[in-house]
């Protein structure tokens, strides 16, 4: 049985090379649910999203979130009520929301119905949302004229574009959350950690900042590796550095190394970053070299397989 | 001030023809509001809806509900979730739906998220709920094991095509409903209160279920014309027969005219049903005659011009 942590899109394409080389009911994933947010009185969960779809071979890839082939005819209607729009949801990512938002208020909890979601798109792979509980990145900004403001996480990351300059992250929620059904399980009981190549600050962070998850996982720090998301000083996608330097993370796969090393033995990191292994090991944590730049499904694959092996 | 009765699809054609003869900041419209329902968690109101997309022009003509050029994305990927999906909801009509629902969660009433509505639809119009409380149709309907059940409108309606025999009609709610913002005075203080060729069961017999707005209209008998919505011994459209004759109403405008007798003074009937109007008049309703078939907007605005002008 193999664990990841994982966030969106990267963690998306890494989980799908791996289910090509292992057994993909052999996988749990345990995601990230700090991004989750209400638009129009849909509550969505960006992560768990972005992993059912592209597990189920669904996602828009050119885009790199959403479906393929989706439309926008509702949000394009709800302009005429003048609601904010830019928060773009597509008509048949739509479904995926009414149907979680009616699921959750009818009780159930994320993590059941995220099972029914995975289930309805085939996912032999099982989906766990780090916390059934509340969990929200705050990310505070300090505007033109110096005043700081705290903003949503898909406020600063959709709405303002990653724009606006980071002082400080929190995940509200985070001190009285408790892990989801099977996530310390799932931790203790794997083979095999992997913690995806996601972003440390907001999409691996949160996770680490559910009580009682960093402890799991520092206590199988021997089978914890990771993927360093940051590939020769910048992040393949989205907005890691934005977030790490102002947080005193340097923006490379050392500066990674350096935020795991309490609870991963190993760092994947890439080719292109072979001549940090020294920095990497200085920091404690053991480094392999590997093409970590999944452009496509056969290098997802293959970096899967080096992941695997490099703790095996 | 003219002030209208209004169930769906046919009060909408006759109001489109009304505000094409009338200045459109002259009307209000009560609208039914007891085939309100929600699925997969949003309010639907359909004839509220119904009049404001027809009076905005863009009703979906050939179908009868709904808007034109409709997409239904949504609802086919729905399809996965195991959910029911025999009520249909177009992907921008489902833009109304979120709006709607989530100013009532917000704790508008329906009188004032339908007032924005209308204006986002640029409507003259006023448009008013008959009620912001719970009320709703029941149906109740005979199984051919001899056993009865109730239905929601919308299940008898849509999902049943309103095969099943009709043994009783109720409306949850009417008891303790008071008229919405607006409503009593709009009866009161209208130079003519017409009731719009619409169900008398299910759509004029719930306004006229809540308390105090049926004694409005005996109080304003003389001013009060009505449509007859059955033309030649059967419906233009719709179940009005199926829910009449099990209720004791003869399905025809003598039928319509008998169970309107007390609130309408005037009753405009179809050139084909000219040979009734003494079995009318016998009801205590003066019998005008007109062509009521509303084939296109002309027809549409002749048969309201003739219908303000039996009460001139």
């Amino acid at each position: 049985m193999l664990t990841a942590l994982a966030g969106g899109v990267g963690a998306a394409k890494f989980l799908s090379g791996l289910v090509a080389v292992v057994d993909p009911a052999s996988v749990t994933a345990i995601v990230n649910t700090a991004d989750d947010d209400e638009f129009h009185g849909l509550r969505i969960s960006p992560d768990l999203d972005s992993v059912t779809y592209t597990l189920a071979g669904a996602q828009n890839v050119a885009q790199g979130w959403g479906l393929a082939g989706e439309t926008f005819a509702t949000m394009d209607a709800l302009d005429r009520y003048g609601v904010p729009t830019w928060f773009r949801l597509g008509d048949r990512d739509i479904a995926t929301h009414l149907f979680r938002t009616q699921a959750l208020a009818a009780g159930a909890p994320l993590s059941e119905v995220t099972a029914r979601i995975a289930a309805a798109w085939g996912l032999a792979t099982r989906l766990l949302p780090v916390t059934d509980d509340p969990l929200a990145t705050r990310i505070t900004v300090r505007r033109a004229d110096g005043r700081e403001e705290t903003l949503r996480m898909q406020e600063w990351f959709v709405k303002e574009r990653s724009e606006s300059p980071v002082v400080a992250v929190g995940f509200a929620g985070a001190e009285t959350a408790t892990p989801g059904p099977g996530v310390l399980e799932a931790i203790a009981g794997a083979e095999t950690v992997i913690v995806c190549p996601s972003n440390p600050v907001i999409s691996i962070g949160p996770i680490l900042a559910v009580p009682g998850v960093r402890e799991a996982l520092v206590a199988r720090r021997d089978r914890v590796v990771g993927v360093s998301p940051i590939i020769a000083g910048a992040p393949v996608k989205g907005p890691a550095d934005r977030l790490m330097d102002p947080l005193g993370i340097e923006v490379s796969c050392v500066g990674v190394a350096r935020a795991y090393a309490d609870f991963c033995s190993t760092l994947v990191i890439d080719s292109r970053d072979a001549s940090r292994v020294a920095e990497v090991e200085a920091a404690g944590v053991r480094a392999v070299v590997a093409d970590t730049l999944m452009t496509d499904s056969r290098i997802a694959a293959a970096l899967a397989r080096e992941t695997l092996a490099s703790v095996a």
